[in-house]
């Protein structure tokens, strides 16, 4: 598949075209309607269609990653029209580029027989990918199209979950024995009509199918006929196996700047390939879910969903806010009575709260990093809660004593001031070490630091910060 | 430069390793300081040498990638003994691979001639990489001891600036010309020792050197020797300037799965290349400071900074922050006379301010993250607009119904309960508008809609529902 012509992918100039013709369509569309005249029914239908054949040609000069751009920026009813295009000759292409969201609405509006055929171009670990979005019933046929050999690919690349190096592996290696002389393999490979994408080394592997060693095909060009493999290849490379993590294996291609990699079974069988494109996808994918996640979205979310779809993806968030909402709500309840005897604490009290909790995030987003690229060890964690005491002290004097200055130029009592940037300081306090404290312990428990981490800390720097204000407030002011 | 032997990158078992050299290393240091007895100095310092001998295997084994790791995950009086020991060797290489924060205390630890035989080893483009860490005293001599050629190509990449293509490119291509056979091309990659890393195809350039196709180095093994470039090669080949911007490269790596892609100039003229592993650590660099700056900090920050550089690292956030947190203060203090008269609103009023203010954090990351695709048109804007109003009003219904019962069960008024729900619902509508309106506003004034508009959505709905649910408060209960 060739990328198109110009120099930087597609950008909003191809969608606004897209766009306009759609518009141009739908506006005869929309005179047909409101006229129901019968007599022009047929020139309207002229122009009609020429509208969707000019879209059609723009279409089938599009990178299929481009027409999945296109889809996910269209509201719903225009992204049918354009699917009904392009889904016959790019249908299985196009579904794996969409986002997941996507791709349920435009696989709904899919006959079984469409479906059938858009996986027919696609290798089997393509198919798994899109395999739990499929109707069982298309899967069955599926399967039963396939040849033993794919369907054993395909079941297990069904097999491994999400996250695993066996979700991220195709079969699309080419591997050679390791006696034989780099004239047999040139000539091997003249035989094949065309080297799999990505295809930047050989898997030497020996009678047995064990992998031992890789053989770039740079090397091929530069070595000559009658050297045997095992004289040229590198020996013992990077492995991985189905089921070892699939962000060890992003970060050995980060590291190391893989193009591919070789997957072993238990027994050290070649069994599949990871390449480089899959890698930056599965980043990708991952740094997306941790965005989403951090800013309160359950999933990735249909641009044009409907309200109710969204309302739902977002439920989870808001309902555990609103439960630590009427915590904090509580404890501020607690102090009702100092409250309404000097009403400036009711004032002052949010700034406490804000302060301590950015500072909270803060030292939460160095952490959750440090530990995702393991980075904190059981002898450094001490320096770090040193580290992050020691700043929050410093910022608790810094941001205290303004705070403390703001109270006192409003209320004029300087006690007030006093107890504001006391308040600062401990509240900074409790952030600093819940920041440190909060993604250690889940890390510990096997639980994704990166995952709620914020919320919590939000949590306890909200109530812990109206607490200690309102609490030193009562005791020294009141 | 081979990768560790094992089947994972580099984890902490090897950095406990070291830690545990250092460790045995420092205690052998610290008897010798402590009873300072010149006597047992001798067999002292046969240990504490044997420790580093040790340590010293144990690096020599590793990618410098891997030792970048170790150098990131150590305080800095470890991490200097350690840098000690590689900076000879690896020296630039390592110095490439740690983040900008390392760099700087790396390199403060270095003399000049160490300085300049750590650029020795590397090409060009990585120089350039490293040239805005280096004393100006150093980059004189580097550019003294370079080719004219590379002189050229050092002060071409340099003139970049960070975000574009020309920063990301390098100068390792293989360019041939169009009208030669292959069995000249074949003789011609025979002459070279080795192929540059990520050679996935050839440049093709005519007599002025004008980019015209690609040639795949996996065709080169299945062409007959006797064929013309121009008959195989793949024409009107995916191009970029130096000028373009790093993150549409980036999404064309993405989008059609490249190895590599021809740089030209404005006479398209191939003037270097970008590859897919310079791209991924581009899309890593880019989506760390975004979860850098979305969590507050200015920058990648030593895990082990001092503590005033931590804290200058933080200050401008927090800063920011402060200041809508007098704001906020001030609206509330607005209302002093309604809280004295009834103090609940005081308990209640954190709950409006904190869940609109988690909606508009909602919305802004569905549109940050579509505008970032590129997804958002002015036709689909008001879409969008309407949904999240749709959104809105509906959460603003259900949550603002339960914020309403739980006013009404812990006051027992129904009207303070009515009052809730709809501050509830319009503190939830400012946040939805707000939420479309702030990022497509940042991006119309060339802004980096990702930055600052978290901070924003939240100091308008702090300050927001303070203010709606406090004046309601004023007019119908009070």
């Amino acid at each position: 598949m060739e990328p198109q012509k110009d120099k930087t992918p597609l950008g909003e100039a191809v969608l606004s075209q897209v766009a306009e013709l759609l518009r141009r369509h739908r506006l005869v569309e929309g005179l047909v309607s409101r006229q129901e005249m019968p007599r022009h029914g047929l020139v309207e239908g002229l122009i009609h269609k020429l509208h969707l054949v000019e879209l059609q040609k723009t279409l089938d000069t599009l990178h299929p990653a481009d027409i999945a751009y296109v889809l996910e920026a269209l509201p719903l009813d225009e992204r049918l029209i354009v699917w009904d295009l392009v889904k016959a000759e790019h249908g299985g292409a196009v579904l794996l580029e969409v986002s997941d969201a996507v791709r349920e609405t435009l696989i709904a509006h899919m006959e079984k027989d469409e479906l059938v055929a858009a996986t027919e171009n696609l290798d089997t670990d393509e198919i798994a990918d899109l395999a739990p979005d499929l109707p069982s019933a298309v899967m069955e046929d599926v399967f039963r199209s396939l040849s033993a050999e794919e369907r054993e690919q395909l079941r297990s690349a069904m097999s491994y979950p999400e996250g695993t190096v066996g979700a991220l592996m195709d079969f699309d290696m080419i591997s050679i024995r390791d006696d034989i002389t780099i004239e047999v393999v040139l000539r091997y490979l003249r035989r094949l009509d065309e080297m799999p994408d990505h295809t930047d080394q050989l898997f030497v592997v020996d009678r047995a199918g064990a992998l031992k060693g890789l053989l770039p095909v740079n090397r091929l060009l530069v070595t000559g006929p009658d050297t045997v493999v095992t004289a040229v290849m590198e020996g013992e490379p990077t492995r991985f196996r189905p089921a070892d993590q699939a962000q060890d294996v992003a970060q050995a291609f980060e590291r190391y700047d893989l193009v591919s990699a070789a997957v072993v079974d238990t027994s050290d069988r070649l069994i599949g390939r990871v390449t480089v494109n899959t890698v930056m996808d599965y980043i990708r994918e991952e740094t997306d879910s941790d965005m989403l996640s951090a800013g309160g979205l359950r999933e990735d979310e249909d641009l044009f969903a409907s309200v109710w779809k969204s309302v739902r993806n977002r439920w989870a968030w808001l309902a555990i806010n609103l439960v630590t909402a009427f915590v904090a709500s509580r404890v501020i309840g607690l102090f009702e009575n100092s409250i309404s005897k000097l009403v400036a604490l009711a004032a002052l009290m949010p700034i406490i709260a804000g302060i301590s909790g950015n500072s909270g995030n803060q030292t939460i987003t160095m952490i959750v990093r440090a530990l995702a690229l393991g980075q904190i060890t059981a002898t450094n964690a001490r320096k770090l809660f040193a580290k992050e005491i020691g700043v929050s002290v410093l910022n608790g004097l810094i941001w205290g004593g303004v705070v403390g200055l703001f109270a006192f130029f409003i209320y004029h009592s300087w006690q007030l001031g006093l107890v504001m940037t006391g308040a600062m300081v401990l509240a900074l306090l409790l952030a600093a070490v819940m920041g440190v404290a909060i993604p250690l312990a889940m890390q510990k428990l096997g639980r994704d630091p990166a995952l709620g981490a914020s919320v919590m800390i939000t949590a306890i720097t909200d109530s812990g910060g109206f607490f200690i204000f309102l609490g030193l407030a009562t005791v020294f002011l009141v």
